[in-house]
């Protein structure tokens, strides 16, 4: 990407993923490559599965896989079900429906709860629905943890809850690629099954490592499965990993990268990680409603800690406001994805960031609604900071 | 990986692959993320294909996975194939073999002609092999270019021939892993179905990225497929490119890498490359022979740009060489695979190399048999210079 | 500097230089370190040469010191200067002032017209001051362009129309280390005799070059002074240049970084650079005032484009505002220097900077005016962000 | 640099400085600029000043200075004479004149010891030339440790012996340029007034920082001294370290660089660090001897770990060779200075170096002599292989 036109200063890359990489960990994915099957590399490999237990909330088997988050939907259905069987997932937004569209290509029926795109996953639906499946016949329960293309949060902990209420067996599948790293995460506690993550949101990586965290149900479960796998192959994975290795050839500099956003978010600390992501969340939505924009999604409970997207006023286009704030202030925000197509933008606040950030990222916001004559009422930044020299 | 003993100077990664990245590569990779769909990506995409092109040989449709070489293995057969159907494969080493067991773990069956891993695809049996298929069971032909575990490069002009004699309709798939970069290779002119590669050879950078090449042919069978899949779709990844962009984010660092790669291939100029692959790997063999060491390959036709396989002396085992020569003198040497485990060492010439590293490559050979015993004639560095002041 | 508390986002370096270094930048930093004799420098040196020229508006000769700028202002005196000669020199400043003693200490006199920091040099007292020197003993006049320890900017060309009008002989040194790349700067036009500048401003690299720009006048006076110098010496530079080398080993990878640099202010456009920092120190001083904060600079045609100088409420401490704001916030703000000490806090708006980045830099100092309780009015943030989106 | 032609693999700096920088030094030197007066920065200081005790062999005051080794030279000079103060100094070769001539331009007398480039100074005639100074008008002995035009190394210790028989009380003044990090050096228990180093050699960074390591009598000397100084002004720079800042900008980024360079140099181990130095210098004058070529330093004693400086054969032209070994081999060697134009090329074995590089190295010399026709034996490298592999 040849620059024309150098932009002074740096981009806001406040998408909710890609999100922005720390410097250090630019700077060790550009370390030389070395031997992958050399004798000190299995350290980097135990090194990285040790220190993404916490952040997942796991003791369980970790997967990493030379993919996209995407992939890592994939392998999550294809070691698990086999043609024909049956999932039940709902409709809260983009990426659970997109979810649900590679479940039917890899020949799996979905039973589809549809939604409004404004809330996550209503627990008490998934009681029903599993209490009305006499036969058994759902194999896995699948929900997006954080709806990156809506900024609603499911509760995991109370699907989980309405699963066991309804004592089904059903496998329960979490994608947490935007969730992790943002929002504490409990993959043994919550008793998920599969949990899908990707490298390039909080985990402050660039795209390109894709992860399936595996419960021991899981794990059996793949044994019976009959869909047709190889690269997605857990068991092969695990047994590599065992001895700190690969079955094929891994991204390694990537994993130079992970290893080092992994020390960074240790040393700052999970929890403070999690009240960092809380609070700038918090202060964005503080800035939406002084703006007296509505937030798109609807329930308190479950707003996001890595992006919140805010609806447009009527008539009024979200994707020329995103270009001009682009074009006039060197920041990307994210788009209106599916049905929300130019009704929303997403802010992202997300992954390495700190107040200053969230400040610029809201003052571009601000700025860019006056330009694009938005009707809004000024002050959103303001309540913004007065809310963060409160922390 | 912590370094808890610096070693001086650069490591010698001269495994066949992954190989050297140049520094600027690195320097390009650590450049910031940025919105994969933001209006100035297209640019980076397209650049990326038109000067993928000309390495391929072809102005067919390049596809470009977040995967290791082992995803685009495993595209190319499933975009193509339905289970049940059949292919024909050869055994000419270690990745014939997984990518044979790799389309038997995706329902494939495979015919599968054995070999002595000592050299490439004879084009008479591919010939007698298809006219022998009166039915046209066979759907594809699948050949690995250059045999990364033995250093042989199958002649995949006369393989076409074989093809093209037997007028048989099968698909043509090429392996082009460890050759691409290394060697010419024309996917147009060859009339090559699917040609696949992965980013960490002859391309210079780190693994991460899988490639497919697609003929009109393949792209007409994969309507017919039934073979499951998502991730690996190449209709949706062509009708995206279309517009420079990804149907899910795409391995953005990796690709920022490539391109500076590419410009750098492209820079040196594709015949200079692998003329200077070409000597080096001549390089390699004039020491083998001074040495007195044999050669795993044993047609000279067939001898490898990218790595040169020597077999140990009866008695002395490879690994212990090569841990010796990683000790000694921070090399790392390829290991025997398979069935070649402890016989054979393989030096990787592949790359980001030169005059001096290639000398450099072969003076750590030649010191580590002296000190590992065994039993060899001095002076293989020697005429391998004396080689490469006459060029 | 181990970090042993990992600070998440990207640290806010807001004092008036060093200045933010642009990635690239840092990158081309960490090339390979070459030949500073080899047949392929020159064309660096030849290049920078080119692109400095109109950054200093000069065709004149142009000295690269590995130095810090103090370094390039000993230059300046030592060449032209002996032991005795004496100086006009004026108190706008601290930095004024160690200019000033270094001159003493190097054994020249200087007639010092003192000031109260709060406004640049008053041309009227220059043209007095000459016009009374009828011996013509005053051998320079030296101004420091911007002072970056108050945020006044003396008026260059008429302090040039001052000398002019005197008719006096004086060589006129001028320190543009932190106006340049920030200001028009106007070397020939000027007619300066010493321009002394700095890498680690707003030509937006890191400390490690100092500049000396020079004029047919003060080459020949150079000839003519005694003061003893070797590694200052312009004339083996000059000599050494126009060959594309260097008479001492050159610091290669500062100046890999300032040929990157180069090219990013280049391709800006340089008015649009100088429009771009004019835009945010208005921004700047539009949030102060609103603040109620006073402007240390009293003189409005003085403000400077490269820092903002705020004097606190009498009884607040300046320096407890900068600690809170470093440790809440991650932001470095600049200290009240000499007898400013505690009284300001200097918020830089130099080099690599944006819209955002001063709204975040605003919303910082904004926020812990708060936090320490300092008196201030809110809206500052505000008030600039209205002036920057109508821009 | 724009490069026009690339040219694959990593060039070989084998110059006798600037040496081949490690990579994860390059890194340390792309990190973000920070305040070097913010309350981190000390650590980053005393860390460094605490590191390079042990290298230069001292519990002294160190003076990091952001210049060239000729920068350091000066302030070695200025601080402690003046004007029409005599030295005694010997013409070891081109830098022990460069540096008599700075002396000259720098107002001191100079007692020339004429010598041949091919030794360094003799202990004897230093005794001889003390006793006979009956005056004590000799106020310093200048000695270069490491002749880096020539590759002799002077013996410190006898001449801090003779210096002693002598009775005389000049200060001892040691250029430890190209010694520094690659041969012992004990500045303390030599009693070495004023050791001069810098950046670019063993230390294995960047030009760009000059070193003086200050005994308790030079600093005394500094005090009566009546050179006219500032900028390497050492009290100031004393005074500031305590604190673990510095009097003016230090070249931040060249420091985080050296802070790195020495965990690496400790982390090897010093002890390993020379004699890895003192075995690759030992495998050239091998090869040297093996070619029939001629060693510039006539003294065994006195050989260089640094650099090996070949007499090329009468008739011969040592540029002509560096020029071909440049273009064909991708390799830099050091040519001949002065009264050595030509007659010379020097081979530079420092820094970041291991058992292929300089095998590699050797290789391209040996290529070289062949392709430029110049006589010689074959067998260099194999002698220095069979040399390295018995280490």
């Amino acid at each position: 990407m040849s620059i024309t036109n150098h932009r002074a200063g740096r981009h806001f890359l406040q998408i909710p993923g890609p999100s922005n990489v720390p410097d250090s960990v630019l700077r060790a994915m550009s370390k030389a490559v070395v031997d992958h099957r050399g004798p000190e590399f299995p350290d980097l490999t135990f090194d990285i599965l040790k220190q993404l237990g916490p952040i997942f909330g796991t003791k369980a088997s970790i997967i990493i896989y030379p993919s996209s988050g995407t992939g890592a939907w994939e392998a999550a259905l294809v070691n698990t079900l086999s043609p024909g069987d049956k999932i039940l997932a709902f409709e809260t937004g983009w990426f659970a429906t997109l979810w649900k569209n590679m479940a039917e290509k890899l020949g799996i029926k979905v039973e589809w709860v549809e939604g409004d795109w404004r809330r996550g996953v209503d627990p008490t639906i998934v009681e029903d629905k599993l209490l009305a499946d006499s036969e058994k016949e759902i194999k896995a329960v699948c929900v997006v943890h954080n709806e990156t293309s809506t900024g609603a949060t499911s509760r995991i902990n109370e699907i989980r809850q309405a699963i066991d209420n309804s004592n089904h067996p059903a496998l329960f599948m979490v994608d947490a690629i935007s969730s992790l790293g943002c929002t504490e995460y409990h993959h043994d506690d919550w008793a998920v099954d599969v949990t899908i993550s990707g490298s390039q949101k909080g985990l402050m990586l660039p795209p390109g490592l894709g992860f399936n965290v595996i419960s021991e149900k899981a794990l059996l479960a793949s044994k019976n499965a009959s869909s047709r796998l190889c690269y997605w192959s857990w068991q092969e994975m695990i047994d590599n990993n065992k001895q700190g290795v690969f079955p094929y050839t891994p991204a390694t500099n990537l994993l130079f990268g992970l290893q080092e956003a992994l020390r960074l978010l240790h040393n700052e600390g999970l929890e403070n990680v999690y009240a960092r992501h809380a609070r700038f969340a918090q202060a964005a939505r503080i800035a939406l409603e002084n703006w007296g924009l509505e937030n798109l999604c609807s329930i308190p409970e479950e707003y996001s800690n890595s992006l919140t997207a805010a609806l447009m006023p009527e008539g009024h286009d979200a994707d020329n406001l995103r270009k001009i704030i682009l074009e006039k202030f060197n920041m990307s925000l994210g788009t209106g994805l599916g049905k929300m197509k130019n009704k929303i933008f997403r802010i992202g606040h997300i992954g390495d960031f700190n107040e200053l950030t969230i400040t610029g990222t809201l003052g571009g916001v601000e700025m860019g609604l006056a330009i694009a004559g938005v009707p809004h009422k000024i002050g959103g930044v303001n309540a913004a900071m007065e809310f963060l020299s409160n922390q």
